[in-house]
Parts: structure tokens; C-alpha cells; sequence
């Protein structure tokens, strides 16, 4: 089993070097993000992805929907059309954190502290966006996050809380996320595991670092260098009947700095130690 | 209705002097840290909290228990016998994170990523521990941390968790702590207030500040400086019956840089304001 790029693992990659850098690798699918599919242009990373005959594993990100903003759904609508031509296995939903707190940053003035009223605005925002991704072939995969990006990030925190979310949809269209730095954690992991089965739209590793930087979103580190158990957690996803590809997703000063060739020689051998 | 004083908001207070502080402020109760109790002398303390006239709300804390160590369970009997010196409403319960790995430190060598092990050796722990508390009229109140704390200090993350590993035990034995900055996040809390009803031995409040501190573990902050919504909190921990006192639990380097006679003052207003 080969592991599939996310691309901001390799964060100073563009399309094409990060297309490039999978061929030369042997790897055979890549997650994209959208800002650097825009710098690239849709219809080249589009041709570039088909021409390398990689699979798109995912298209990060769609999401911020706490605010209930037009604005919000409307990119959201783009977001899906694009994974549409891009042919990716689902769009990742990383759905916001309380209205007015931008992310990473301090709380805006006259921000909301109404958790259960953001949470009612992402499944209000999903009636609209789940049937729009239906007609396009395009699935949703809602990304629980860690906890400690509730505020800011994810109202959306846990395993069961996205699955009790994408209930009323079919699995074909609204999906979930199992990312090993979000959920290790919870003592329901392999219970909602269990119960997510064809929901599974993505699975995606990374470790959990011990201690935490500064700046807790880069918290994610290469497999082997946190704290996570990774081998049951696999055994559990794809017993529960993903057979999809399993995206490295690494946010890291460090992974960053490296050169990249060196992080991908890294992230093939630890996942076949560790992961696969 | 009026806050108790959690010590360690006042950290630098003696027992001595935080027990004054209480009396001067017009608190009829304190939750006391162990090591400070132990400076102060056990039996002073004891004397001290009795001739003010004020309540113990807490015995802060037990546990550590994931090593499976005779000494950290000798140490558990040893803080049961304090408490019940102190006449502690309970001894709180912080059971310790992944055996290794040293509270907000990195993981030292040969460390163990068995959380589900970390968990079984709290629950055996908990059967030697139990008893003993119940035959000396202490109750231990099981403290779910908030999961970024999961790798170092609680492999205890959730009240559903806490309560699941105190239904063995009378609810005189094991209770569990409701801290807001905790599991406000959790979308299953009030379901599991709830459920906790007479099970709730403590209640702690303090806000979740965004962003967090570049140490994760001071991201407690002064109520109304951070992103919870307390009322609907209160309700839910009152409606399910607690009746005991309400402590305010403050980790944060600014708090602890300020005078204390001020930080009681702005505990007291905002808690009038937000809490109760």
C-alpha cells in the first residue's frame, strides 16, 4: 500500500511540482488544495493530474459555513464544482469555528459564543450543499476536528457528531473524514469507525506531536514523531470497508523547511512502517 | 450565588493567605492544591480552613495513574487520607496521560502509545482507590481533561468516559468534575450533564481563550475573556442537581502576574455577571 500526497505536506510545491514530484516518487494520488489549484488554473491542474494518471484523493477545502453567510455557500457551490472537474474522491469540509473568530486569531468584536447556533448553520448550509453535490458526482467529506480548534476551526468535533451530521444524505454524497490527528484521541474512535463504514470518504495521517508548538495548528508531524498508535487505527478503517486512498497530511514548520524530495522519501518509509 | 476560590487562581497565595483572601473577599469555600497543603503543614491547613468557617470544595489532585506504578498509588492513598482530614468535598482526579510521558513535556525514551492500556490501568487503579476513599468518607471526582491534554496528562477526554468509569462505584465514591473549559466543545455535554446528575462532585469554571497560549496548558482564562458561553452550562450542571460550590479554576501567566486581591475582585464580578 503507498501512501498519497496531500499537498500542503509539501507546502512549497505548486501543482505541477507536486504532480511531478508523486510521478518521480511512484505515487499514484494526490489531495489538492484550492488556492494552488487556482494559482495553477483549474483546466492546467486538471490536465496535469490526468496526464500523470494520478487519482485526486481529495480536494481540500471546502467548509466555513458557521456564519451562514451567501458568500460562504456561494464559494462553497465553486468548491464542489471544482472537485467535479478535477474528479477528486470528495471535497473535505472543514466546516468553521464560532462566527466572528477568524482562524488562528483572536475573537473579532461582537463575535458569537453560540456553539449549539453554529452547529445548527453548517447542517442548515449542508441541505443546500449536499443535494448541489449529488448532481455534480461530487461527495463531501466532513472533517471532525480536533477539539482545540472548536473555536476557530471546527465546530465540528468529533467522529459521531459528523456522522450524527451526514445521516440524513446518502453516503454516495455526504461522507466523513477519519484524520488520525483528530480523532486518536477519542474513546468512541473505534466504535464510530465501526459505525461510519461506507461514510468513509477520506482517510488521512499524521502525528500528533508531543509537546504542542505555539501555534497548535502545526501540531501535525510525520508519523513515528508524535504520539499515535497508527497501525489499529488503519486495521479499524479498513475493516469497516475503505478502500480509498490514505493521504499523508502534514502541517509543520519543520516538514515545511525541508526540501521536499527529502519529506517524501521520509513519509513513504514511515507509512510503510507505521501506517500501512 | 458566590464563586470558590480554586487556589491555583491565586497561586501565589499561601494556604494561609489565600484562606484569608476568602474571608476578606466574603468566599465561603476554597479548593486547595496538595503540594501547597503540604507547605502550609496538613494540620495547620486543616486549622486554618476550620477557624475561617469555610468549606473545602476540592482536594487538588490525585491521580497520574497510567504508569500502573505502586508509588503513584501510594501516593493516591496518601492524598485520600488529606482529603479526608481537610473535609474535602473530593479529591479531584487528573489520571494521567500516556505512560512516559512527562506533563507538557516532550515523550522520554521508550515511552508507550497504548492509550487503550493507559485507560485499563486507570479503571484497575480505580479499584484499589475507591474503597479506600469510601471507607475514610472521600469522594474521588474523576476529572475529564480537555483531549488536547490527552497524550500527558488525562487519557481521560471526555464526562461520558468519566461517567462510564465511575458506574462501578456508589456515586459517595466517584464522581466526575464538570470544568467548562474542558468539555464546552463536546456536543454531547449537556446529554451527558445530564445523565452525570448526582455523579457531578465538582464544578470548575474558567474560559477557553483563543488563540491559545504558546503553553497549551494556560489557555484558562479569567470568565469572559475567552470564547464559552457559561449560562446554558450552569443550567444544565444546577438542573441536573448540583448543589455544591462553584470554583473558579484560572491557569493563566497574566492572572497569576496580577495582584491577587484585584483577581479576586474580577473573579467575583464576572462571575456575578457570567456564571451564576
Amino acid at each position: 500500500m503507498k501512501p498519497a500526497l496531500n499537498q500542503w505536506t509539501t507546502k512549497r510545491w505548486t501543482v505541477a511540482e507536486a504532480v511531478d514530484g508523486c510521478v518521480r516518487h511512484g505515487l499514484e494520488a494526490i489531495g489538492l488544495w484550492r488556492q494552488e489549484v487556482a494559482a495553477q488554473g483549474l483546466a492546467e491542474s486538471v490536465r496535469l493530474v490526468r496526464d500523470a494518471g494520478l487519482r485526486v484523493s481529495s480536494l481540500c477545502r471546502g467548509g466555513f459555513l458557521t456564519s451562514g453567510s451567501k458568500e460562504a455557500l456561494d464559494d462553497n457551490l465553486r468548491a464542489i464544482d471544482e472537485a467535479a472537474e478535477l474528479g477528486a474522491a470528495c471535497l473535505v469540509m472543514v466546516v468553521g469555528g464560532l462566527p466572528g473568530i477568524p482562524a488562528g486569531q483572536a475573537p473579532s468584536e461582537g463575535f458569537s459564543r453560540d456553539l449549539a447556533g453554529a452547529r445548527a448553520q453548517v447542517a442548515e448550509a449542508l441541505s443546500v450543499l449536499a443535494p448541489y453535490a449529488g448532481e455534480r458526482g461530487v461527495r463531501l467529506a466532513l472533517e471532525p476536528l480536533h477539539p482545540m480548534y472548536c473555536a476557530d476551526r471546527a465546530v465540528l468535533s468529533t467522529l459521531g457528531q459528523a456522522l450524527d451530521l451526514a445521516s440524513p444524505y446518502p453516503s454516495s454524497q455526504v461522507g466523513v473524514v477519519v484524520d488520525t490527528f483528530h480523532v486518536w484521541w477519542d474513546p468512541s474512535v473505534y466504535e464510530q469507525i465501526a459505525r461510519a463504514g461506507e461514510r468513509i470518504a477520506s482517510y488521512q495521517v499524521c502525528d500528533f506531536l508531543q509537546p504542542l508548538p505555539s501555534d497548535v495548528l502545526l501540531g501535525r508531524g510525520m508519523m513515528g514523531d508524535g504520539v499515535i498508535d497508527f497501525a489499529p487505527l488503519t486495521k479499524a478503517v479498513l475493516e469497516a470497508g475503505y478502500t480509498g486512498d490514505i493521504e499523508v497530511e502534514i502541517f509543520n514548520a519543520d516538514v515545511w523547511a525541508a526540501e521536499p524530495d527529502t519529506v517524501m522519501a521520509t513519509m513513504k518509509e514511515r507509512f510503510a512502517a507505521l501506517v500501512a
